[in-house]
């Protein structure tokens, strides 16, 4: 069985999550507590080069890092059910939706951000909150234009896939940002539908087993 | 004919002309002039709800936008010369690597970031040089060790790849911020030894028709 070494409340370990999940593939999981700094440990460093979750480990020993290589490579190997469109074009569609939240929204409001910015830069709570709501606010933007423009473009036909890993984690991460959501209507009614599923359900930050 | 809106000191637009010149695709280049914001005026939404470059235009008008999902669209319309490993978990580790660039350096270091810790911070040249150049290092020391643990793995046998489209323009961002790279021996081998092939040579910043 393979084993996904992750953390409750990290936005890319709940992505793998969401994606196993509706792929039906079952994992061992194993929590490493970046609260307490775990990810800096020896012992993980042996599993990522770079101190951060989340980890899929193989069944032959192979670690896999970074949430958008092993959505991938999920999808080259357990095909079924898709998460992606097969055509070229609107796949390439899709995951530019994803990798704006990827790599234009969380990497910025990553803790090790929040940190830098209190440490270096003075910021109080109220300084935190206002950087993470601005760059997942002006992320969201575009995203909406998309899914205005786009009719569905974003989701599969008839059922989540590939952009829902990403944007249910980020409008998590949103909601503890407090950005106001109204001005996302097309977004939250994606959220809102798949929320209902198991897949995402099970996936949940407060379902796992190492949450308070 | 198909078309590359970018710019010629954007990162991301620099990672597709590498792929492009891989490829041996010809591409009609139009500029965005970043600076005087005419990725902010109305023509530029038409082309991407996200005010960024590059945008890929397909002969039959689909503009592909973020740079990861144009390359992986290249990658599969074009398979060939491969800029990834066959082997679906390689492939995966190769992507990590350049998602590090493409996610957790690149992003924090965009210009909207910087113009923001000037005007919400009160940072001045030093501070934003400092920040660059911190998000810079950090994930180059992930990748250093990933360089020296690996053995290879993040090129392609005896050919430049995926990998290459991302960190030699990180690298001559990285010049710019004025980023040690003796703590980067590994990085610095593959770049220097890219950095004389005509792929590369042709999709530098300053060889660009838009370059001042």
């Amino acid at each position: 069985m393979m084993k996904l070494h992750g953390y409750w409340r990290s936005s890319a370990s709940y992505r793998v999550r969401i994606a196993l999940n509706l792929k039906g593939i079952e994992v061992e999981h194993h929590a490493v507590n970046l609260k307490v700094g775990e990810h800096l440990s020896t012992a993980h460093k042996g599993l990522n080069a770079q101190p951060f979750v989340p980890v899929l480990e193989l069944e032959d020993g192979t670690k896999l890092t970074q949430s958008l290589a092993i959505l991938d490579y999920l999808e080259e190997v357990y095909p079924e059910p898709a998460l992606l469109p097969a055509d070229p074009a609107v796949k390439a569609k899709v995951k530019a939706a994803a990798h704006i939240i990827a790599s234009d929204i969380a990497p910025i409001q990553n803790l090790r951000v929040l940190k830098f910015i209190v440490a270096e830069h003075g910021q109080d709570g109220l300084g935190v909150k206002k950087w993470a709501a601005h760059w997942i606010a002006q992320g969201f933007r575009s995203l909406e234009s998309m899914a205005q423009q786009g009719g569905g473009v974003l989701s599969l036909e008839n059922s989540p896939g590939y952009f829902e890993c990403f944007l249910v984690p980020q409008i998590y991460n949103a909601f503890r940002f407090e950005v106001d959501m109204d001005e996302f209507p097309s977004l939250m009614a994606i959220y809102k539908e798949v929320s209902t599923l198991p897949a995402f359900i099970k996936a949940a930050p407060e379902k796992q087993h190492d949450a308070p």
